[in-house]
């Protein structure tokens, strides 16, 4: 029988990979008119960057919220599936459009060398995960995915299972004045995932505040499932 | 470089956990107002006791049905996260709400010390699971998952995969004089979870009866599916 | 305690298994009416032919769709829970009606004989998977799953983690001259799987074309992410 995949050329589209989370990117050219009008994007761009990954959707999300502030591209589609490969939380299928090749390629290159500082305070134990994210500017991601408002820092404080995000969040909004956004839960604004996730938004040194407060509570909590939860890349939020 | 897990002291809104679907139970004896505005409950109430897991809702909502019972509290929310590490099934959020502190952590301890019951006909398998509950009275945690009427005995028939729970269902329903509260599958009452399950109601004989009869008839078609399910602690339902 | 499976006998509802997607079919001969009020099937039969599976959405449904084809049945319900073990994809259960018990039956033998065919380009690896399937003339199944317009060729290019989908689906878009259906991705037209899908319909030879050449791409780019996928079963699209 013959070998379906005997050529090792490279596909045209393929930008690159990173072994966190089973990420890819890849870029469209120019994408097929027929199938543009049945992609979910909010605005029709020619040209298209895209970022997909197994695990991770809030480093995927910040990772494409850098790349947008870089590069002359726009987020068109974030789609958040239930995934983690058993896990409790989500992947991710990012679009973002262009008019120009090499602008797409730019922002998917840029959202691939970010992941290794987005996934910085991604902890991981048997029993579950929590996640914090901070920017002091949020752009295009962070608004299109978590109705943050552009300008202004956003912060993210998630664990899993949920009910450890109810308690780190309710230690993040005593411990500095920020605005809640909204609570995200399994049913309301995540795709069903264990998680209990607060959006906090406000004056940056607030906002940092809260999430490390929310950290360190939360990785209590987390440890009394078992093991002590742990990072893959270096903590970024200090 | 700090390690951010440098304390052992324990957060003060742990209340406890349990191996069996790593559940952990908390309370926040006055939850932040603002928190509690994104929070998706059905009552305000300013102390909330927390249980969550990430395999488990039956076994959890019955446990808590226990626990509301037993203490001056109210079931406010129950999300059911599609997870079980893997697994058919779904893990659990739920939140009681209460005036006083003690009440609630009360409940959640009551909830705790129930699991061991409410996993009892619970049965795994590598290629599915059973599951099966049943109250002579039903209360609030029942009638806010699954709207049984408080009072009356209650039953729950459920298998992954959720073929399994059709024919289940329909041999307990055609075993004993039962009422039909719903019928629950991938696409219709569950977080899109392989199960299939029946939600009934009745006489107490004649529920428990239907659940026996669901439970015998499920038991040899998982079976046909490779290994003989199992539960992790002694059935409760005879 | 008494075993509570110390029978071997077996349930007449008990058709088969297939190890393939964890697979089991059944036949209720005469359901129970109060339970098929509870059913969210489309059209009410007294006699049920059930499929269910935790891994296999397209091949379950291709293989349903040759049993209609061959027997006096009818499908009345598709629903895909959010499943694979772990994986990126569905499960699913399907539900045919009829008349008679030997007719279920029979649609079930030929399902369950059909899978060795319809999980033949299925391609797993550990990073994710990619699904084809095409058929010169569509049937029930397809219609009621895919909106595939019956009697016509049908084609699906699906690809996980999503994005490589999308890209899939561009290829094959623009390789021959067919209808593009839908596009199915996490947050449309799945149960928030990680999978990017087209439905595309038209002349049988463009179909294929179209099929063959988003996987000849899809098998590229997800050896990216790792390891070679590879399938079960014999190819069957060529």
């Amino acid at each position: 029988t013959k070998d379906l995949l005997n050529s090792t050329s490279v596909v045209p589209e393929f930008v690159g990979t990173r072994e966190i989370g089973d990420t890819i990117g890849m870029v469209i050219p120019s994408v097929d008119p027929l199938l543009l009008d049945q992609l979910h994007v909010s605005k029709k761009y020619p040209v298209l960057g895209i970022l997909s990954a197994r695990s991770g959707a809030g480093p995927h999300i910040m990772a494409i919220d850098e790349a947008v502030k870089q590069t002359n591209t726009e987020v068109v589609d974030i789609e958040l599936p239930r995934d983690t490969k058993g896990g409790a939380g989500h992947g991710s299928l990012i679009i973002v459009g262009g008019e120009d090749p090499s602008d797409a390629r730019q922002a998917i290159n840029v959202a691939l060398d970010n992941l290794s500082r987005t996934f910085g305070d991604v902890y991981n134990s048997a029993a579950g995960h929590l996640e914090f994210q901070f920017t002091a500017r949020a752009s295009g991601a962070c608004n299109f995915a978590f109705g943050a408002p552009e300008g202004k820092a956003y912060g993210l404080i998630c664990g899993a299972p949920a009910g450890i995000g109810v308690v780190m969040a309710d230690t993040a909004v005593k411990t500095a004045s920020v605005n809640v956004l909204s609570f995200a839960s399994p049913k309301h604004g995540t795709s069903f995932s264990n998680e209990g996730m607060v959006h906090i938004s406000g004056e940056s040194g607030a906002v940092r505040q809260a999430v490390m407060a929310g950290r360190e509570v939360g990785l209590k909590l987390l440890s009394e499932l078992g093991d002590k939860p742990v990072n893959d890349f270096p903590s970024y939020i200090k």
